[in-house]
């Protein structure tokens, strides 16, 4: 009875005394970050020196080699790229978009739609016609659609708290709204920025067709000016209001790429992983800031503080900066098949992709319902520096690869306050200028944080 | 023992369907908000069709008059003005201020501080010597100081989490610093900006002379020139670095102003007030939207929503636009008073005056630790919303003299992510532009679940 109480009172003792050490520890990660922090001038280099960096294009070339550089200076254990195949799409000469209610021609701001095809060199000049859903474009059918431009214009919904549900719901315009128009008959499409925000820029994102179908020319048009256009089709009924457009977007062949990675070698597993990462090219539309510089920005500087405070990892901890998350997720696909091919046990993924805002916490895929108990116990540990949301669910698309790869991994969204992305994704306003740097600080910090813990505790 | 299991039964049951109900109501809040929501377009009439409103000015007179319109236009019960007299305090031409080199004379941005006194018309010239704190102004002394320009320029700390830590610990220096100067014979002071971003702006804010001590001319400079000064002052030994000022400002009779209270009244205790309030005066600088445009927008809008949802509260409830927080409190000491004359009974009063941010919950000060645990059960209620750390110690200025005026009162700060406020606070960058319509929408609904909480349950 003796022994079972003092033993007892060595796991409380010992328990105590981690929580003490973790506490420290965190207290140490959010000090270095704060007072030395080195992301927020990285990414100034990156969107001002380097700028918009789209898959396959020259700028993307120069931030894979910067990117390396720069973990190179920060004397990772290594540093290498991963090669992997990507499509390059171009914008061309910038689009022009125009109302045409009879003799009146109203300039309007559109931009191509990532993986569109071009419209002939004349442009495209057709009757316009709104819909809110693929399913009303369903009942509409071929003998209403055939030979007009369908204008996707179902707006976020902002009943949802979090942006990201509102994005997700309204997604679908986007990307599959063009292979839908397409199957009955349109010849082009317009699509309501996906954003809340009321502005003049059009907010692009790839769009997919269908691999045997025929591909229609797509562009984002701006929310003024879709909420513009939707009133003139309310009112008018004849003459019909039509819409022009030309764009001259194009495929290149796939281009080499590469992904950027560098990791500190883990003390006592080191086939052992902890991955966080962010992807590294952009769209072509601004500087790719909160999209996703402030993932990559972040990921590369949650390594160095643990460096900087002479931690010494259990397992192998890697940056991982993914090329085409944008258009065509190539690199993750690579990142977990190579991981697969070299028998790499993970033991998780953490992604940044959802800009570079206050953090509030953690989503997390995979956990039993026993460990999520144990992750549950950390909350208490980020709670001081507002970090604490640690939920259910949670991933993004470059690590999402991994989970069938390398069985048993759990993946992590970091999740950012996500109230101010969607004004910026994907248009010209993802700048540097638009990123607070203690929100970004704070977010690399609770993310050093969470990978400390993990390579300390594991999950078990 | 079969009555005394019904009764539990009964109690749970209605324990659950209070919560339920509860949880109904938050939700038809933030959709009223989220999709009605006007305070964001109340805000942009106030800070564009209004502008800069500090005490005394025509525009804190415009201000009221439309505030009480607007609250009129609601259909509020109640709508009046509470006389209040305020000093007017007027900043006249803009600052001068020049760091002086040798023969090199490099201009600085600089704003004289509030209820400063002006420098002589042909401005100030003399030494100039840094210090970092109070303390250090004690060690140099008289023999030291007498004569010289004191340039007070200890940083924020950044290792706080939240800014207004940081705001506390630096505050001193634009508090206290001129009159502490003053008595060792300084002849101006220059204070770092206070603030953790490197900009070009200064920050003004009210400073406070000694009753009876000499009152010489205070200024705030902004953080990259005080860097500058900084610089050049370690580097320089001879000739001395000199610093140059004139500012023009100066006090003018106190004025009649008002503030502007506006009620719902109570079905069941008329008599018992929960009051919301911001402030709607403002610095000079600039529009005043996160201080406290947004502050005093939320509160007439958190009425706003009650009502539109038909909303009957058992208790009055009062939304108050406060006068002349930003340099004196008499709004707020004046609403504590009248509160005491007309013998009213004060359950609750929340302030929001630390900007329209993603809310992240409220600080409670006067609660008993078993109030405080009623209290906590709300917090399930607010989760889903991102607004649910509740916890002990918070107010705000203006509702502070009602602790001792209304004893008994709950007062509670709305606190929003801190990590932009001020960014722009007191200076030329807080204006409309800077305030997230999203952000400001769900700080109003967190303020009127509130409210609606405190209504319907009290604290006990």
């Amino acid at each position: 009875m003796k022994l079972k109480i003092t033993l007892l009172f060595a796991l409380i003792f010992s328990t105590v005394l981690l929580k003490a050490q973790d506490s420290l520890m965190l207290r140490k990660i959010y000090d270095e970050e704060l007072v030395n922090g080195q992301c927020y001038s990285n990414l100034h280099y990156l969107c001002k020196n380097i700028g918009p960096r789209l898959s396959g294009s020259a700028n993307a070339q120069k931030a894979v080699e910067w990117g390396k550089k720069l973990m190179e200076s920060y004397g990772f254990d290594h540093v290498y790229l991963q090669e992997v195949m990507v499509p390059h799409w171009v914008r061309g000469a910038k689009e022009v978009g125009m109302i045409i209610d009879g003799k009146n021609k109203i300039s309007v701001p559109i931009a191509a739609l990532g993986m569109s095809v071009a419209t002939p060199k004349e442009g495209i000049t057709a009757n316009i016609i709104e819909v809110r859903s693929l399913k009303e474009l369903d009942t509409l059918g071929e003998s209403v659609i055939k030979g007009k431009i369908v204008f996707f214009n179902r707006p976020f919904d902002p009943r949802f708290i979090e942006t990201l549900r509102s994005y997700g719901t309204a997604g679908d315009q986007r990307n599959a709204g063009p292979a839908a128009a397409a199957k009955y008959g349109a010849v082009g499409v317009i699509v309501r920025s996906l954003t809340e925000s009321l502005d003049n820029y059009p907010h692009t994102g790839a769009t997919r067709y269908a691999q045997d179908g025929i591909k229609i020319p797509a562009a984002a048009i701006s929310t003024k000016a879709a909420d513009q256009l939707s009133i003139m089709l309310r009112r008018r009924k004849l003459p019909l209001i039509k819409f022009y457009f030309k764009q001259n977007c194009k495929m290149l062949p796939d281009t080499l790429s590469y992904n950027v990675v560098g990791e500190l070698r883990g003390s006592e597993n080191p086939n052992k992983f902890i991955t966080v990462g962010g992807h590294l090219d952009s769209w072509d539309l601004a500087e790719g800031a909160h999209d996703d510089g402030t993932g990559v920005m972040g990921s590369v500087e949650a390594v160095r503080i643990l460096k900087a405070l002479g931690y010494r990892p259990k397992n192998t901890i890697r940056a991982v900066f993914f090329m085409n998350e944008e258009n065509g997720d190539k690199g993750g696909i690579k990142y977990a098949e190579l991981a697969a091919q070299n028998k790499e046990e993970h033991i998780a993924a953490i992604e940044s992709d959802l800009g570079g805002f206050t953090p509030r916490g953690f989503g997390f895929t995979g956990l039993s319902v026993g460990q999520f108990k144990n992750v549950t116990a950390w909350k208490q540990l980020f709670e001081p520096y507002g970090s604490s949301r640690l939920v259910i669910g949670g991933g993004g698309s470059d690590i999402g690869p991994l989970k069938e790869k390398t069985p048993g991994i759990i993946l992590i969204g970091f999740d950012p306050d996500s109230q101010r992305y969607f004004d910026v994704h994907h248009s010209a306003n993802d700048v540097f200028e638009n990123v607070n740097k203690r929100e970004l600080e704070l977010g690399t910090a609770s993310i050093a944080s969470l990978i400390y813990l993990i390579d300390q505790h594991g999950f078990n």
